[in-house]
């Protein structure tokens, strides 16, 4: 089907590399891993208050109940925490979940996707913004990519609310969907869509002033959400990750749900939408918290050079000359060392199996006639340099190659 | 939702040992992980002759398509494979998939659950048949079970077939399906249904006495199949599995798609339904295949017990007592050393910081406070043991107890 992916063993093996950052990255740091489920009442993603639900992909089931193929797994934790009010604080969760949105399709957009979320919940502290945070610039550096690569834009969305009332402005829901989109507009359509929400030309004027701040020190709203963009950024020092952030006011997120950091990280040359985005969210599982999400498919695209080729896991291809019997012994020996091991049952020749080989990245084969068994020495060949060794099979699993 | 799990770290643990052993056991005989699509067309399913369509998650999409949440994996991987007919052979794949049924919940069944599905395509030898069977048989032992606990069942519907020939039976499907149920219903009921079905006394007699035999010796009928299953038990044989085989010309499987070869995986004690089941298909994917699916339900009530107390992967809490800058530098440099380590960002006292610990299960605890950073050493914690050990940090990062 349109707009959902077939995993063959090499797109596996790719995504399973990047499965396998996520997880090394966030267990460094203490998070544990969950699972939620892949349906849910609709409910819980309309009382999210997200922009969600047009996408989302919904059916009756058989007893006319509304259930959803969940488009984010945000609203799934809140419910989960809601109904272990017991759980010992602070929750530090992850989850690699995939999910699913009807979305027109386009370049960085999939109607199925892996998402990596990622939550400290139980704490209202700066520090744990700054842990996440912190995560989040571990797992890029971990696919060697440097701060000339990637950046994180941080807001704060308190900060964000008292800049509008100071600058008389209302209809706040309205007009951050359009800056929301200000990255994607000309400043004149920009400018012609605030003026459609009535707002004046002073007002957009100071707006795009504040836009442009692009230091803590030339803010001058007096805000709660300033002194937390003063705490997070002089935490994120002490972890020695200033070079991956910046104040970025024009941080919006699409959600309706922050309530306090807001963050956003980009590819520095600006090709690629958001790669991750999060913030903190303290009204919305009965306890305060902050995390962000990450895709796999932006996230896919921008390091799809950074992916080394990946080996087979299959450490060695058995050939049998007639020798099947034995050779399946051997197979069943060698995997009891802990190898992986493929034994031919085709029954085909010498350069077919080392084709095969070839073909899926094996390392080594060995190739067992009636000769070598006579000799009890099996013939290892390196598939990728080309050189034979004649070894005894206990020197073999001794060798460990592998 | 009812029938669907929410995985809360604990229970995420539990399913992840069982995925590890899955993976692990499948990828030592050389099979790769795949993956596919939870949606697929419904036609898939239909095509595909089997029971399940009545149980299927369905709806129609916003553009009116009939789409199915995966119930099974089998006909995806057909479709798979029909798309690409350059792979190459032998295709051995692997797959751990949530699917869905909209079942009656009751003991062993959900709405969700993981599948297991291992393939071996491209040949039609019963090489092929033995091996996947094996990786069957080692999975179970891999979880400490041993012949006393589970066997396999193995028949083959090409001699269920000749069988059905021999007692001229020709409503086989509606037989088969009967038949199916014979551990349900007492022989009474079983007789009684078969006769609904118009089988004569002299056939059913026949049908039971043929479900009794033990032995490969005692079989009568002329049949291909017969011939296939003494070649898979004499093979079975070389791999030294053949306590944990037996024969069963009762094993039915409810699909229609097998073609030869056909096994059941079970409990010794008949406690569950069966824990793995498949067989031959050689029709279904263009390519003669063979293969089994195993779910994560009755599997994971089977191994209940042998299920390990899964320690944190957190391996060590810091706990810093008015020193969290430095405790955030020290948790960073454990971490460059490959240790999980979180590091308390709540400021709670030591006695509730090793409550938590505790309750974790996270093995040790660094507590460091001002005296200690002054000496330049820290206090090491086995909670296990209760034992405490004052440590500078580079001797702790050289101790690599963890």
């Amino acid at each position: 089907m349109k707009g959902f992916r077939d995993f063959y063993p090499e797109e596996k093996g790719k995504i399973s590399y990047i499965f396998d950052i996520w997880k090394k990255i966030v267990e460094k740091y203490g998070y544990e891993e969950i699972d939620m489920p892949i349906l849910e009442n609709i409910e819980i993603y309309n009382k999210s208050g997200s922009e969600i639900p047009e996408q989302i992909y919904r059916f009756k089931d058989k007893k006319g109940r509304e259930v959803a193929l969940r488009p984010e797994t945000t609203p799934s934790i809140a419910r989960m925490i809601k109904a272990k009010p017991d759980l010992k604080k602070p929750i530090k969760w992850f989850s690699i979940s995939q999910c699913y949105r009807y979305e027109r399709l386009q370049k960085g957009r999939n109607r199925e996707f892996f998402q990596l979320n990622v939550d400290y919940l139980g704490s209202k502290t700066m520090q744990a913004d700054a842990e996440v945070i912190v995560t989040l610039i571990n797992i890029l550096k971990e696919f060697k990519l440097n701060e000339k690569n990637f950046y994180i834009k941080i807001s704060n969305r308190k900060l964000m609310e008292d800049m509008f009332k100071e600058c008389m402005v209302k209809n706040v829901k309205e007009v951050s969907r359009v800056l929301d989109k200000k990255d994607k507009l000309s400043e004149g359509e920009l400018k012609k869509e605030l003026k459609k929400l009535k707002l004046s030309d002073l007002q957009i004027k100071d707006l795009f002033k504040f836009f442009e701040i692009k230091r803590l020190e030339e803010i001058e709203v007096k805000s709660e959400g300033l002194e937390e963009l003063k705490e997070l950024f002089s935490i994120l020092k002490k972890y020695k990750v200033s070079k991956y952030v910046e104040l970025d006011l024009g941080v919006m997120r699409g959600f309706d749900y922050y309530t306090g950091t807001i963050f956003e990280a980009f590819d520095r040359k600006g090709k690629f939408r958001a790669i991750a985005g999060g913030g903190r969210y303290d009204n919305l599982a009965g306890v305060p918290g902050v995390g962000y999400a990450m895709g796999d498919i932006v996230l896919g695209l921008f390091v799809k050079n950074k992916i080394p080729e990946l080996k087979s896991k299959t450490e060695i291809l058995i050939i049998p000359i007639n020798t099947l019997n034995e050779c399946l012994d051997i197979g069943e020996k060698l995997r009891k060392e802990g190898l992986n091991v493929e034994v031919d049952l085709l029954g085909r020749n010498i350069s077919k199996n080392l084709d095969y080989a070839n073909k899926k990245g094996i390392e080594y084969v060995l190739i067992i006639g009636e000769d070598e068994l006579k000799k009890k020495k099996v013939k290892l060949k390196n598939m990728e340099n080309g050189k034979e060794e004649l070894l005894s099979i206990p020197s073999l699993v001794k060798k460990k190659l592998f």
